[in-house]
């Protein structure tokens, strides 16, 4: 009746499977839009960007006081300044029509550009103006001293951006300063998620005693959102082959989705029923069939026509883990991007009692993380992995390698911060 | 001419002003909305979530197998099993109309509900069924194994989520779970941008020599949308105390904004121009002008009829910076939320070089980060604060604090990572 999971797949296994069994170049070479960069935050470039032109294009202040040739300035100091002859004031923002010769300063402020024969500018702090057309300089001051050179920002043709790169709030201002206000990126991948289970009916719906509420749809809407994804929320689907066979066709076709999801009970039932649609939708079919992960073992993935079908498992917490070790990075690759498994924030702590695990599977504990005098530590959240409650209190998860048998109370450990 | 900036405030003394001069409960007591919780991610709590009922509400199984009385099982093992009559399936999502007697088991999945009389689950894989309506069972199990509990997710009552926590996957997913699909939540706030400056132009537009396009108004806005509020983008305005005055008052009114940021040249003119108007708009007026942060020190904060007012430096590297410092924290209080200042992704890294820093600020050093043979290495990147394309090179910020005078090669330092 049952199909025990025997011969489960590592984590490094599913990625692999993962990497080989999907043609991502295909997928995304037509997934690409064109936005403004005002909406462009953390969106993947599908294109690099260089630069047209030199950034600032002149050269440029960076303080208020008198625009000179450095030269003039050698030597100078408060006992035995430089005079210089002031020859007028640059106007903020337009090109200075005169030239500065030897012995010769014109007033600027912070962003104005240095008039031809310029080199430096001295501190409006280190002169005193002494009449009306000179003033000393009283510091030595450096070629180019507080000038930004006219490519000194960016150089024209240099590559500022790569194809690939998640846009931080300095990217978009960099794409700003060359004028660049519109850019083509990566459409986000779009997820379709199905709930299975007859004993699931929907969060707006009242339950009977022996019905449950679809969180895994929430759940994972979420966490599809926050790796970058649209999720798709199809509902809950009965437990029967042809039904769930018609859903998944349906939503590819009309949604044109990426990936589909599939939130099951981890009954026999819904298992079977699963396996036996994703088996028939395409080629290759189903390629993994158990994970040697804790909590997450029953997990399900296919791949057909390009398309990866996850069947992940019916209790929240588990698909939640599971969602983070193969769907998150799944969808940065389907967005263009790289992905970094150490991205999360992680701070180190320590155990606060023995936890014991399997060898040959990984362990993924939930914790909370008490902070007593500078220092933190991790104590677990015991629980079925079917109460998202224990989520809720946990403030992150810590990992027990593959190989580790456990880990003793004390030992430090690296909590993952959700 | 210039006003130097003598008097400079640390960190600490802004935050403690704004804590002080600022009536939070009043900005934002009027700030919430409803919303689904499938647009509630990272959104903000304005009141806390009791779980209305038990869940799951009813003794439910997590394995398949038979429901039988744990005592029946006690001393069974494979040698010596105990005998139990088959009573039926239980079917999924219904109440059982029955009751287990001693003796007596019932076919259950995952997700099933337990009948009454029954307080523990049989996995099918220590079970043998031996004709149609007898199982042997060969372990001996504990009461309330392979259960959850009616009440073991969430009690009746229970406080779920606090006030003013922000709301992460598995936060909406116990929502759902108690069918709470719309909640209340705290508005983003709104934070209008201005960016002034006579040589500034538009991103849109072509630069004549000597002008320079916006970057100030984009990093900022995608910082805003980054700290959970929406950027109101007022565009560049001259540097004229009656034009600038205007634009805030218009901002205030039209927009209605709870913060409002000028971007400023740095240059003596907005600076004395931005001085004037901050003091001209409400009490308590013009509260720091200079901080000990490098990039960053012409910073200036004002508070007019409760409503901050930033006028942040015009060197987009120093903007951000500041904004990091000040702006975040108020945007997370402004939501009603707590503030971090872990909450970022924070590595230990090898510094490349000697840094030196002044006594008696805080220096902020853009550093790229390089891994070579698992170790990080920290990599400063000289270049001026007017810079953007640094902090594009840039992987994150290491702090040298107020009272450090340098930092030696080799040193282990903190890198905030953006």
């Amino acid at each position: 009746m049952i199909r025990p999971l025997f011969e489960v797949s590592t984590p490094e296994e599913v990625i692999k499977l993962l990497k080989n069994n999907l043609n991502f170049k295909k997928i995304i070479q037509n997934n690409k839009e064109v936005i403004n960069i005002k909406n462009a935050l953390y969106r993947i470039l599908s294109k690099e960007i260089a630069a047209p032109v030199n950034l600032p294009g002149f050269n440029r202040s960076i303080m208020d006081g008198y625009a000179i040739r450095a030269e003039d300035s050698f030597g100078a100091t408060d006992s035995l300044p430089s005079y210089l002859k002031i020859m007028g004031e640059i106007k903020m923002g337009n090109r200075p029509d005169f030239k500065i010769n030897p012995g010769e300063a014109v007033k600027i402020s912070t962003g104005g550009m240095l008039p031809e024969g310029a080199n430096a500018v001295m501190m409006v702090e280190y002169t005193e103006q002494i009449d009306d057309t000179t003033i000393e300089a009283r510091r030595s001051i450096s070629p180019w001293e507080n000038v930004v050179r006219e490519d000194e920002d960016l150089k024209a043709g240099e590559i500022i951006l790569t194809k690939g790169h998640k846009l931080r709030p300095q990217d978009i201002g960099v794409l700003a300063g060359i004028g660049k206000t519109n850019i083509k990126i990566y459409k986000k991948p779009k997820i379709a998620i199905i709930s299975t289970g007859n004993e699931i009916i929907s969060a707006e719906s009242e339950p009977r005693i022996g019905q449950i509420r679809d969180i895994n749809s929430y759940t994972l809407g979420a966490c599809i959102e926050e790796a970058g994804g649209i999720p798709v929320y199809r509902g809950i689907i009965k437990d029967e082959v042809v039904l769930l066979e018609q859903e998944i066709k349906k939503t590819i076709k009309e949604d044109k989705v990426e990936v589909v999801i599939i939130s099951g009970g981890s009954s026999v039932g819904v298992r079977d029923v699963t396996l036996e649609v994703l088996n028939r939708l395409g080629k290759p079919g189903v390629l993994i069939h158990g994970v040697s992960v804790k909590p997450g073992k029953p997990t399900i993935l296919a791949i057909a026509d390009n398309r990866p079908i996850f069947g992940l498992p019916g209790h929240p917490v588990s698909a939640m883990i599971i969602f983070d070790l193969f769907v998150r990075p799944l969808l940065s690759w389907l967005q263009g991007g790289q992905y970094n498994y150490n991205s999360a924030k992680e701070i180190e702590a320590e155990l606060t009692c023995n936890m014991v695990s399997d060898s040959g599977r990984e362990d993924y504990i939930r914790v909370f993380v008490n902070e007593k005098e500078k220092k933190f530590y991790a104590e677990p959240i015991l629980g079925k992995s079917g109460l998202i409650s224990t989520m809720v209190r946990a403030s992150g998860l810590i990992k027990i390698g593959l190989n580790i048998e456990g880990v003793e109370k004390g030992s430090k450990v690296i909590v993952r911060l959700f």
